[in-house]
């Protein structure tokens, strides 16, 4: 599948009966902090809590199969699972066994099936094989998929159609599908910047470097944002030249802080990254950046 | 002035430039926990993170004098302080010195002056007698004002306007300006249902007795709706018939952890008192209820 603006078009009439077109919100007190206008599209406010659940629509609305399956310890797991749910097919969804309970429960509340493995990628890859083996089921990856960048990319998308205009578009990439959809969406005509945790910062090297960087020990508080770049999304991200910008652990806590006490709604600290990022950058004029998620205990 | 549709939609008008016109969310699994379909008209993402700023602005606009001036523990003296700097004028707030250090700093983070008197309403009053003596400002009353509840009608009244079709309309009843401003907006296209908590219930046994009534010993958690009933708005609501559902304060907690970990947003225990009341009375048909503030320690 090709990945232009009107495959991401195709995709926003795709989910459309399946996900919140999410508010955009605004705050005088954050635009006083950064010192220009901001809006923030909220994809906390999602379905599932997270943007993802878009591009697990898109991606499962398009297979074949009665059976789905990925692995994901996080917000990616939650989206298949109502993906999954809503269109009639079963999910099964391999999981690590430090996974956070709440992020666990997340994903059985949409009835998947869950599969239990070690903590590294290997063992992750391993259990996901011997479930593919034994289901015959359809994998959709958590973000290094055209269907699921493509899904990703009508955030963005929505986003510009309901402000107008942006001159910047700020967004965490961890695995790199929000922002490489963001790129094919809207990237012509805004310029879309990246943030990233120091922590995590496989992106910010990778891109200046030209060459795809593995994962640094994932310590950041930022959950969402350990994964290291995918090789679709950072082809899309390095023929842009996505700019990414790092910030500190204890920037990305005060951010997150600000935000839920200004905008009264709830930040996973991997969304904070992105307004910690504009804290330190300072952009001018309309700035937007997308709230990724929302899953945090209360 | 009179109290009626055409008076709400002219401060709808006067008040637009200055507020948020609020998302209205909804939530499958909210859906799932009532019975029904609900929208959640969300004015905790209201400026000053409470519906109150409608009331504020609607009576500053109007009025001549360069201060105004009010007693406050809570979301009126900020939405007053907002109203006063939005509008060029200065505010006085007297704050009990018992008040939550949450909602002070909410309220000097709009400029405005503080002033302490005891805890009584009847030293809240006296100290209020001397500001204004000192000051010729303005009173805006909390709730029991016509500009008052002009402007808080305004939240139903956008909110039916975006929903389009409501059977039921739940909101919290504290002072009852957010109650009797629905009751005028909308009360004749849709059925207004008040809830208030058991610890809390002087509405629902004045309403009933057709005598309002002097408060309890305000010990609910749900901090805003611990004043009785205003004389203006014990009329209107009278007049009406409205129907008050009581909660007990386990049930209010209850509601405020559902709500938040379902729509992602803050939600103040005021709030969460009218979601409890459905989780018990399960209504059928569209119903729609006003979540009335965020303003809770992050």
């Amino acid at each position: 599948m090709g990945l232009g603006i009107a495959a991401v078009e195709a995709a926003a009439e795709r989910i459309r009966p399946w996900v919140h077109r999410t508010p955009v919100l605004t705050s005088a007190s954050l635009d006083e902090v950064v010192g220009t206008t901001l809006y923030f599209k909220c994809e906390n406010l999602q379905k599932t809590g997270a943007f993802k659940a878009r591009g697990a629509v898109n991606a499962v609305a398009q297979s074949d199969a009665d059976v789905v399956v990925t692995h994901s310890s996080g917000n990616h797991g939650a989206a298949l699972a109502y993906a999954a749910q809503t269109l009639g097919k079963r999910a099964i969804v391999v999981v690590p066994e430090d996974a956070s309970p709440i992020k666990v429960a997340n994903i059985t509340r949409y009835g998947a099936q869950i599969v239990r493995s070690g903590p590294t990628l290997e063992s992750r890859e391993a259990v996901l094989g011997e479930v593919l083996a034994g289901s015959g089921g359809d994998v959709v990856p958590p973000y290094d998929d055209a269907c699921v960048v493509l899904g990703q990319g009508t955030a963005a998308l929505e986003f510009m159609r309901d402000v107008g205009h942006l001159d910047s578009l700020w967004l965490p990439v961890g695995g790199g599908g929000l922002a490489a959809g963001a790129v094919v969406a809207v990237g012509d005509a805004v310029r879309v910047v990246g943030a990233e945790p120091a922590l995590a910062g496989d992106a910010a090297a990778g891109l200046a470097a030209g060459v795809r960087q593995p994962q640094m020990p994932p310590h950041t508080v930022a959950d969402g944002l350990r994964t290291s770049l995918g090789a679709l999304n950072f082809e899309v991200l390095h023929g842009y030249g996505l700019h990414v910008e790092l910030v500190d652990e204890d920037e990305i806590i005060e951010a997150q802080q600000l935000m839920m006490s200004c905008l009264k709604v709830l930040v996973e600290p991997s969304s904070a990254v992105a307004f910690a990022a504009l804290r330190k950058a300072r952009p001018s004029g309309d700035v937007g950046m997308i709230v990724t998620g929302g899953n945090v205990a209360v």
